[in-house]
């Protein structure tokens, strides 16, 4: 699939994608890099960086010590993390005579990789006032340089280079993660404070929504997740078989307006309409007792408000609902008397109905939007499918099969996480257009709703 | 598939299954029973009735109002609650002129009917002395006369005798839970009661444990659930086509003493073998800090024991490992370099490769042994996929492609719990054998451990 | 001090009290009982044992196995554990030849004498149906024949018999116990069960509530604290004097109606009322999120009515209010300008004020009332200072100068636990006769509420 | 008592302290300061605003976000409080024209005051990045300003004066918290940052431990409490007389050397020496399950270390044993065959001992030691009653007979905390020199060991 081979196209090349192998596997292909794929790979790196450290640029160093809850973690350590990825997986083992740059530094940012050791404890990453935020600075820096040395001046294969790759698509998930911890922690504040005043806004909308309509997928095999031509994490692969009967899927996300009518219409109190652990859930988690709204809906005054990145903002009815749970997004989807789609049903629209140029139009976190829109410049051409918001998707986030961890210490990336979980798709208003594709698969606990999620709906076809 | 049929053939041919209508809906087929069907139905509901009674026969009044966690439900609650099904969704309905034996028993023995009113908090069920246990028996003997006065005097059509068939599997699952909720009570009697003396031994088992062997599976496509012919849930339905890459099985479950040599091998320590959650839920439910060996173990100076519905008694080494997580599952096929099956794999080794007559070997209720036995008579030649312990399979639970609830109170049977659980395939020793057969889903917490469940391993065939 | 000796005549008499030995402390006056003290002492101990088994008669054998919260125990438990105290501090190490009834029972009936080994945990002592409640009927008669023997058989001084006194004592607090908790118990269960039906009425109250006037006492040394002449608790030893400032207290408890006013000016809500754990408490322990009642009253269509063990009965506005926790207590006493009295000041107002067969007219135990009442026949002569309600004293729970505990196992009776507890007086309506005393100090915690707890002010006087 | 006016001259004599008027109280006195008055206010209060923020002089602005439990708060917080508490009690009602600095302040730095709205959650005072540390200062800058001019151009009363020396206490309190606060969230850092690494020595200290001696004091009637004459705290008042039995009084405190003796003699493991809640406390709260040592020693390869302000430090047996709970102080107490003294003991002692120039010698605030030394210049003559650590009494914190709160917002400040905790007396290390006096009465809960904490035992005589 060529589909968004433009966003990755710098790393596919290194890495030896576009071969005509067939069956290229993330393994085989083991051959130098040239040094005009070294110079591509020093660029990406840096242009990556460079992201992750331009967004922090509006945040103090009180605001990049914060953590709001154990989900999140402080900006400080999103920049000290990833900075520690390379380091561990790249120039400890593969830079001649590099040298770490603080001993210290190696439990505090290993996020979760038991077999490197015990990681400092993840409720308490908000209490490292030290190492401060220019020593992180400099972390990075020192970080920076050696990855260019070692880009520069030691023999590099393609396996090597994938593990650099590995990084720096890692690096961006920080990205997002970065902003929706910010966003939580920035919640909190009584004083509502904005990240940025100064987001792009997406314009009035002032013709209403678009009504919803249902795309009808027939009944066939499909060949879904990664073929490993361009980067994808081990979760998507290996590409495999599927039969699928026949569904149908909605055009869009559900909005704002949609959301209050359930809202309005008591869903929030009716258990019938919520999974069991959702009825429970929500139950125990309100401020009141009992939660009644999607997490950053203020009511005030009988008007409803939305905390946002750029502050407190009134609710755009036009825009899709945003930082909803898998089970408010169950509910919803019943009270709808519709469902959610599988994994598999939403990869299977995203092949046939995005064009080639889909990312192009999507909003994702080069748009400075950090916030979903309504609608957007292509007139919703591509379905809302990549950008915008993360879709749930009623598939738990299990194994492929003949899925396969890699061995070292990488394995623990992302195959002991598959327990519990459901899978989003799509990517959304914080993630870099060079990250998303869409065989991606992200996965977040059902209650979880600090991230950017939304819903879209699906159903059988008789 | 007539695997089954003989088990719940009386309930299948009331019902109208074994007409040839090669689609049969549960839906459908809406005519009135016959006079001998409903002579046969008294008499499956009768038996079925008398078996809970008989199970309680060695408890006292105080065993039977025990409740040890809130997972679990003092044995006069399982007495009470599957006659209030009975009055509920039968009697109240559809017996004309009924009263209801005590108005004051619906929201307490309601489980979890969301829709019929708010049920008694779950963890409380062992603060209710009262009723008494005459009472409750009362209760019982008031609602058979109340059944078999319906099923001889009112008109009852299929649609009305399914319900009084789920009336009688949802009784059959309580007795398995009677059971399995009064060993994990006693467990914590530091006594350590047993619920019977005498208990049929599976005799010695002196050759040692059946070598393990692998059973290949080619790639194919496989219809899977039940077709309705005989009784199933509504989460076997609908049958549906599945595509399976080829894959391999064990040919019979994990001992204790294999087990035995993954906990000796450190494998409680090492975090790389582990399930993110899992891992973190055994530092946490350990007696000590950190759980160490499956629930009902128990080392005394040097020598290792387990706590049986027939007291403490030494390990049998040859005996299938039970009472383990889904997370000690997982981590001890990572230990053994092999992985779990999923259901369907799991379902498909099964119509491949049980006899017709595969229940009549099998280790189930009514063989009275209440433990999984190493070696069967039949000389394993079933692979222990049916009785003996329930196996941990992969798969999240999840709804079948085109899976609808009923939408009336009974709908919340099944589908609010389709989020968190894992699928549970085969039965148990504890499982009463007319309520098994093998497109049966059962379901728990990956954390759970009280139910009879056991280990089966899986791979890829490359 | 005279007042109480006729309830504990039999004891003081036996232990050698009386003896004008003006400074007797516990442990000397070794002497042997005679016949007649003997004699005495048996009948005491089965009319105090008989007394245990009569409360138990309204209740069946799941009843007994009740365990509501950790805080109360089964009353089987304390039929058990009270024989446990009399084996373990008498049989087991002063009748020669006797054989513990079964070795199981010893940790498990330990309530908290971690010098004898580990005791079962407390919040599980709901989840012990074996023993039986036969068989814990046959271990007190078993202790019973043995206990009677020992005082015929054996020689016996006059600190043997102490401890015996000890444990007779002992027993009539977990008389008191048994009825506090099966009361909390029967409460959670929605049928609100009585205890029994037949209970004593304390007559109409047609006169309204009595005015509350205010009793001065002037500034003067005191002795308080109990001289060991009769029977006391090490807790209430040795008698000491105090300098005590001029002070008021209150001629009767508050009713039911005062603190209704409380509630209904907004009590529960002003937190300037409150202590600072009191005020957090309440906003936790409420049933939508913030207690706003006492603990067993209910509002039932805008009428008041109150949990008793005659089952829910309306609620009487002219008897004292009971179950309220100490910071409520406290915050009653904020409201009405007034403050709690501390434990010197109730024992001086109680040394002038009662009369010297004030125990005579007092609701206690033996009254079979089971709840506090308005106009005793006495017509308040007494100041309700003895029996109706245990009450609140601003003291917290400490050691009196010069208090020490008992240096064997016994020792863990009291000073263990003199911390974070506050002091009450006087006894209840479940307390027995011969139990009471003016120096008893009664302790709990300040939350808590399911004792027959009430409310006395006291003021200063300038 | 004049012993601690010189401490506290300038506010006494502000106030009017120092008139010969022999029962001075609070209230009365009302008349208009004179000029050299206020300027002597003046200079006061900028010295102690100028102290506090010289504390914050080695912290970064990220040190200053930390809250490491919910019993500690950020230094940015406390920066902020002090400010509010001034704005809140004195500008906001007695300056003319003043205008609050932000109203988004008051709920955040609201402590908990509740009769001035709802304070914000104190365990999340840690989340607000926003005001940052620049703004605060601003903050104190302003109201340093309006306090200024206020006491320029105001006319103001003894009373209004008296608001102000309690707001100087009040900042002088959160100094000390300040550095506790500090103190803790570092030595949750794995890096065990130093808070300044240049701290004064206290000297070798070769001649080991001196001996601990009894000082008898005999029974009499004592008057305890402030008369008012000098700054107190409300809890310190009135004075008052109490007969108090002969005691003794050991002649130090207890140290490291002695307390690890208590430790390798199993003291941590011995169930007969804790109170009750006690034990239950250290059995929850350990890191390994069970507690097993003081708060921040750290035994490292069999050495024993202490983490300190200056960095991890090994042991000095000779210093007292610092950061024990009242449990731990309790257990070490009965260990050795002692207990600990009751706050009138200890008061009376003190009053007894205290040379007139005790404060001079002390170990406090100003002396930049930040811990407990062993052996001080003064060689012990004062028996270490006053600074290097708050000893813990045996005493519940509670009102002294006729204590009246002020019945404004101000009088939240002590009374409701008078519930659950215990009384500690004489300062510590960090306490700044003119804030403590014999009469002090500071309290935390049992359990807590946060604090400079140490212990000295006490006995009855016979």
């Amino acid at each position: 699939m060529s589909l968004i081979s433009d966003a990755g196209s710098v790393v596919s090349k290194v890495t030896g994608a576009g071969d005509d192998t067939g069956d290229r596997t993330f393994d085989d292909a083991n051959r130098d890099l040239s040094l005009d794929e070294r110079a591509a790979l020093i660029d990406l790196y840096l242009r990556v960086r460079r992201e992750t450290e331009s967004l922090t640029d509006p945040l103090t160093a009180e605001d990049m010590q914060l953590q709001s809850m154990p989900d999140a973690s402080p900006s400080k350590w999103h920049l000290a993390h990833t900075s520690w990825f390379f380091e561990t997986f790249i120039l400890r083992d593969m830079l001649s005579g590099y040298r770490v740059f603080d001993r210290d530094f190696h439990p505090i940012f290993n996020s979760y990789y038991n077999s490197l050791g015990q990681p400092f404890p993840r409720p308490n990453r908000g209490l490292l006032s030290r190492p401060t935020i220019e020593q992180v600075f400099s972390y990075r820096a020192h970080v920076d340089r050696h990855i260019e040395r070692w880009l520069t001046e030691e023999d590099i294969n393609t396996a090597q280079a994938e593990l650099l790759e590995l990084g720096i698509h890692h690096e961006q998930q920080h990205q997002e993660l970065l902003l929706t911890d910010i966003k939580h922690a920035f919640s909190l504040n009584p004083a509502l404070p904005a990240y940025r005043e100064d987001l792009d806004d997406a314009g009035e909308n002032e013709d209403g929504d678009t009504p919803l309509q249902w795309l009808q997928v027939p009944e066939d095999h499909y060949t879904l997740g990664s073929d490993g031509e361009s980067f994808s994490f081990d979760n998507e692969r290996p590409s495999h078989q599927r039969f699928q009967p026949a569904f149908r899927i909605a055009s869009r996300l559900i909005t704002n307006g949609e959301f209050l009518e359930f809202l309005r219409d008591g869903g929030y109190r009716e258990p019938r309409l919520w999974l069991s652990d959702g009825w429970s859930q929500i139950q125990q988690s309100g401020k009141q007792g009992i939660q009644s709204a999607p997490l950053y809906w203020r009511e005030i005054d009988g008007e409803w408000f939305q905390f946002t990145l750029a502050g407190l903002q009134p609710l755009d009815l036009n825009a899709p609902v945003c930082h909803v749970s898998f089970y408010e997004a169950d509910a919803y989807a019943s009270w709808a008397g519709q469902r959610l789609p599988t994994e598999f049903e939403w990869e299977i629209a995203a092949w046939l109905h995005c064009k080639s140029d889909a990312l192009d139009d999507a909003n994702l976190l080069e748009n400075r939007h950090f916030q979903p829109v309504a609608e957007y410049e292509s007139g919703g051409r591509d379905l809302q499918l990549l950008g915008n918001l993360w879709q749930w998707t009623s598939s738990a986030y299990s194994p492929y099969p003949g899925y396969r961890a890699s061995s070292d210490a990488v394995g623990e990336y992302n195959g002991k996480f598959m327990c519990n979980q459901m899978v989003l798709r799509g990517g959304s208003c914080v993630t870099p257009r060079s990250h998303i594709r869409i065989s991606y698969r992200n996965f977040f606990y059902p209650h979880q709703a600090w991230q950017f999620t939304g819903i879209r709906l699906a159903g059988d076809v008789q």
